[in-house]
């Protein structure tokens, strides 16, 4: 017979980084993920080979960029050429965190263009669609040549915060006069919080030094919800922190969405004087990361429910109607 | 013979755009615009042609992105074109307002990504690098395959300020959260004067409607350099203006490289409460659009000199360091 | 569920420049124009947003390139990249009229070639097909990298002409001797109706002016059907019905594809010699260009026939089948 | 209604160089040829077209690269430009014999790397991807930017060995040094019958001349398969043959997946100490260049074999799993 | 040293097609050919390989498109590929005809555009430029990513023409209805000769055949000059010379750029009623096809002219500003 | 002045892996390497900035494929993309060792073909040229779309192994059936040395195990020279020079360009029965690794000169024309 129905078939795949994710991905589509052997040469070379067909599938392609960095983005590059040449129909790259978005533009002359490039090897390898979560500047979107989904963990971490905190008085505050816009966000979801943020000043003589760490709005008996979409190192956030409660807040509560966490962000945090951290799982925060007040929320329904409306023609921008 | 030294020759171009402009920086080169045949059928399809030869020359196009915007875009491509198919040897496309900078990403789902589309419209019409002023997010560098040279007019700008304002007691202020970070630079650049900005608040009940422009940080008494990117229609800034006096400010002036004036942009700024509206003439601006108070600044020689330097391998990056 | 059965949804778009006429496609269609912001903002820059999922659509935009035409394009390749960053399964560009196709070659050194970079302008933005009407030179297919369906209204304008005018003695007529091969098929469409052109002659010593409109062939006492692709300013047309007329033709019928009439083309063809001008709507012409002896003939019923082959996989070749 | 079930249906095409091949391939999937009119004008350009609608088709187009090897290797590229133009949704080149594979590196400087340009021009004809068998290199499959399907004569030829002479002692032999990996998996299918092969010796006063086939393993009393990728003018693979004979085989068979066959092959191979020459039909053997010892295996049940996995999006890999 | 003034080298190369003319503009430019070594495996594959470095040079590779065209298209394919490898800075493309230059569009459905392939291969062959002499139709050069020269035998022949029958009457003939543009640019150089075409007339009946070929203009004592941009088979422009002569003229000169000569051409235009057969030699024409009153005029000094000005930067379009 | 001569500025450039082998380079060039800033963020991304200009530059970037791999290759892939931003004029790849070139080919089906993928990225990037040394496969030169200049350390080795064993008895063995073409190579060059070679047999019933290295050759009594492109963990070739040994040679050399030395290589080759193991230093061997009869001679002389004749426009090719 030379005439037939077109069928499609979602297939999850996963590489070495956070397979814990995956798994919890694939288990709320009701799939398991493609047998994949994936290790390292001796060399540090990777070697990918799926165990199964995946000829004409849906593939998508979950990796977490985090350390070490080089190596998960190779492997998942390296799993995207493969899945070309294998035949996939379509391959979506799922990478919870973009690598490298930080350098997204020249800071000074004859720098690269990091999360460009990555954009555009994706797009080599044979990637022709991407989704993402809370991306470091909305622009990225425009980095790839084809459809980026962007997602945003903002009802989740909100909705955490609302059921918890919800009947105390609550302040939303930028750790930085460069991110008010995000915080501007979160205060309307929670139903109209007042907005502070730490404005850094720096002495005239030593312009390369912050001085002092002012906080400009009402945080004054509030639990102050201070929010970034990553945290790195933590130093930023856990001086924003104090300096908050220097003025009287009721108490802090950290929220990011990828939690990066690079020493000594653990150490930082845990005798912070934050109430709490409020992350996601774009990233895996290993075993000796965790500490007792870090409380993380999943992101799988986010990606699953957005991987099933890619697969069928859904919205994905109606995903959070229901929550704004 | 065959063997010969390779020699190079820089040849300006101008559209029909902002033609002061462009001669203003061919002057400053000691050199002429190249003469072309410009012209629109009466079907409105523009019709472009070089009256001398082009073969081999470092082409340098400029045209500022004014309204009507997309006949002057278009018209920068169909030069492009016609320098590639004329066997330019290299096509720099000097554009010193971005057209559609601002649709730099999706606000929602199923917009258009319209900035890096322009970008792309360049490389496929031929262009090998990009020269522009004052872009509406960094980000922007990334969406050119080549390299873009990004400039700056802060240095023109603030010179200018001190020069005249710089006895008083000066503070800069952001009319806008989101763009905080540039006025950080005015600030340093301006020895170090305090940094606020207005804080635009809703009302619960009416979550679209601002309802009150908030002034955050010291302005009282002091010469408030308000400062944006670029002016459009005019109305956020005159409103910004008018806060500040009403917080006891000594005076208002109005800064912006990219001078859109839009209507009502230029009633509102002649009948506002700013003390001078500083601007560049990245864009043109009509005569009938020319008021009293406002003082425009030649981006040319910033023009000429990065094309200098363009020309002979020199370093734009270094343009600035005399004034840091 | 993993797998699913693979549907596809047709869905039109239409850009501003035309409405009337895609509507009358969607209608033919059985369906309707996918509901669509678009508007310009003040600086003249264009914003386009779906208002529904496109999500794996095999998508239509419909516009048509008429006056200001650097307007329509570029809102037509706006809307194309918005398809494409909205995960659109195919776009197919729809230009019943394509914008710049007169500049198709180089007439001199050092013009560009716009019809060429139209093409590749929308390539870039993500158009997979193109569906355009009488191309101004068949080459133009040539010119995308991609299929091009070229739909011919030859079919609908004679069989307009023989039921009006087919018990009369006719005669074809181009009025230019570089487009007698269209008026060939034209005569072959008319029973073999007898073909003539109009010879330009030119004065030796004024090179550059045409000094007479000859006739050459049979016009004597026939209806002669005087056909050209467009008609832009109408001035070539209307002397071409004037030489005929003064052969002691019976009559002029102007036919034309494509009905740019700028002007003074309205006042040249109203106070003409011919009887009646004969067009297609695949530009608009508004309510003021309107005139009595002005017959349009909708392209639309080839649009949608057109658009349901490609969309169902059917021939386009075999649309005209039965007219030959 | 513009909702429907996408369907898809296979179409095979067939180039002018081998079409028995392409029939029996055709017979096999219970399908017919698409008619195509095919021809050389009188200067010797080729005229293609289709004779059916393809749109939407999955094409599957068949030529051999025999000789006149330039001819049909053009006349491949225009039948996918065609199929590309008339919107055929997937096009997958089947070269059984991929045409200057051997021209695969730069021999020495200033070479072109042929096997590369041909990969290069099908992709921009307008190809998705390629089936071929036994590739001169395996490296080959990485010089096209898609799936490559590479098929392997292997099985087939094995199958007969075993059939006819598998109650014979064995040896497997290479003719060259540089492939003796092939001859490996042809023992370990041979039941692990020992390995030989030709070591070529140069006196070194003469370097650029052979001077001896010295045969380096166990051939004695033994059926010695003499193997390789390809049989051209029959050179090597003859005197190899007349080598074994001389340390006392018990027959030589020459078996080879491409019969090229250029003379004097035919009159070598005829003459030779061969017992029987098997080969397979990727490249037609016309009537002339049959003789008595040849034998011919069809390669087009593993053709079809393959074209019908890919057009169900069955696997490749797993077509010659019963037979390891 | 670490810096260096560039230099450029004028490097020729020459395919096997028509080496004599490749010679010529040699000569005329005062260098050798590049030593080539290409040769034709048994197999009919091309080898190519250059005997001296290329690495850096300007190169300029001739090559006459003549039959068996696709043997030397593909060597000419091939040959660009090799300095791409061997780092050629920049490869000019020149063929003085344009293989498959009559397959420009889609006359019927499902047909290739072959014009376009061969631009499109020689680009990805790593073509960064191309020469050529009249083109079929001007759109070609649109059909070319990058600078096309399309050079004009007009001025060679019309010189040659009014030298030899400039004192006589003269008249310009085109053969077909669809060149009289290109006949009248021959009757504008000849100082305003008068123009004719053939206009063949179809029997309604009978509608695939030509009944008469009916010469329109005047042609009466008359030398007339038959003008076409190639001859292939020579069978319409020989039935012309004949229409011609019966309307008494005083004599046919068949002129034509490219000249084919596919059987019957040589036998038909030698027993035609021609007096003379002007044509160039873009083309080889081998001994064997020489008759009486043929006449070749040299490409060669306007290919080396054109040579020299593109290595030189020069203006190509101001070639023939003398002429016109 | 807008007229100038062209000058071309030879930069050269290291990453973090290797940079002794980069300044021994710069040395031999006469030049230094351009300082640049690169580290490694918290979490593992790597920030490079170069600290001059670099605009206008024949830019030459070195980096060592080594572990960890793929951070030096990201490292390279950025370093080349901050070229292209900072307008360097032509990039060149030196990569001595080519990172994934092992996996060259699909050894089995869905596998990636990683050696392609990498010439893809670094295309993407920006590289417009790639310099390699003993490419694992030579067919790889066919994976990068420009020019590849292929060095061989041959000479190199022979050289040293010529001076220092030249006076005894040699043969040449490889490691591997697969390798044996190179082996050839190396004979040729050591005065036409025998050739031998391992022959790993396997049992039926344990196919999937080596039972035995059997040697094929003359090697008893003499110096064998035991040689392959890289060693990696060493164990083949160790056990090879064991069966050497048992054979009755007189002494083993161990020979091969890339020194991988992977756990556990050293203690392996250290302890085995080899008495030299001669490398290059085209991969850094760190001190810890370095071992007593362990010689390394330095590629950097054989850059060099490759990276003067390319800024020279020189021949590569003839580089080796004085040894063979």
């Amino acid at each position: 017979m030379t005439k037939r129905t077109t069928e499609k078939q979602l297939m999850l795949f996963s590489g070495r980084a956070h397979p814990v994710l995956a798994e919890e991905v694939a288990d709320l589509l009701g799939t398991k993920l493609t047998p994949t052997a994936a290790y390292d040469f001796a060399n540090s070379e990777i070697y990918v080979r799926y165990e199964e067909s995946v000829r004409g599938s849906d593939a998508f392609v979950i990796q977490s960029h985090t350390a070490p960095i080089n190596q998960w983005l190779m492997e998942h590059l390296i799993m995207v050429d493969a899945l070309k040449r294998a035949s996939a129909k379509r391959i979506t790259v799922v990478m919870p965190f973009w690598g490298y978005s930080r350098q997204d533009k020249k800071h000074r002359g004859r720098e690269p263009i990091s999360a460009r490039l990555v954009a555009d090897m994706f797009k080599t390898a044979g990637a022709d669609r991407i989704i993402s979560v809370d991306l470091h500047a909305d622009q990225l979107q425009g980095y790839f040549d084809g459809p980026v989904d962007h997602l945003m963990a903002l009802p989740l971490l909100t909705d955490y915060i609302k059921d918890k905190y919800g009947n105390q008085p609550l302040a939303v505050v930028s750790p930085d006069a460069g991110r008010i816009k995000v915080a501007e966000r979160w205060a309307a979801r929670l139903g109209g919080a007042p907005l502070a943020f730490i404005h850094k000043t720096r002495d005239i003589n030593r312009p390369n030094e912050t001085v002092a760490n002012r906080v400009v709005g009402e945080v004054k008996d509030r639990i102050c919800i201070l929010t970034d979409d990553m945290i790195d190192t933590g130093g930023t956030i856990v001086k924003a922190a104090d300096a908050i409660m220097a003025e009287g807040a009721a108490g802090v509560i950290i929220c990011a969405t990828h939690a990066i966490l690079s020493d000594p962000a653990v150490d930082r945090l845990k005798n912070s004087t934050a109430l709490e951290v409020v992350i996601t799982n774009t990233l895996p925060v290993p075993e000796e990361k965790q500490f007792d007040k870090l409380t993380t929320l999943s992101i799988a329904p986010m990606l699953a429910r957005a991987i099933r409306e890619v697969f069928e023609d859904g919205s994905v921008t109606s995903m959070f109607d229901g929550h704004a």
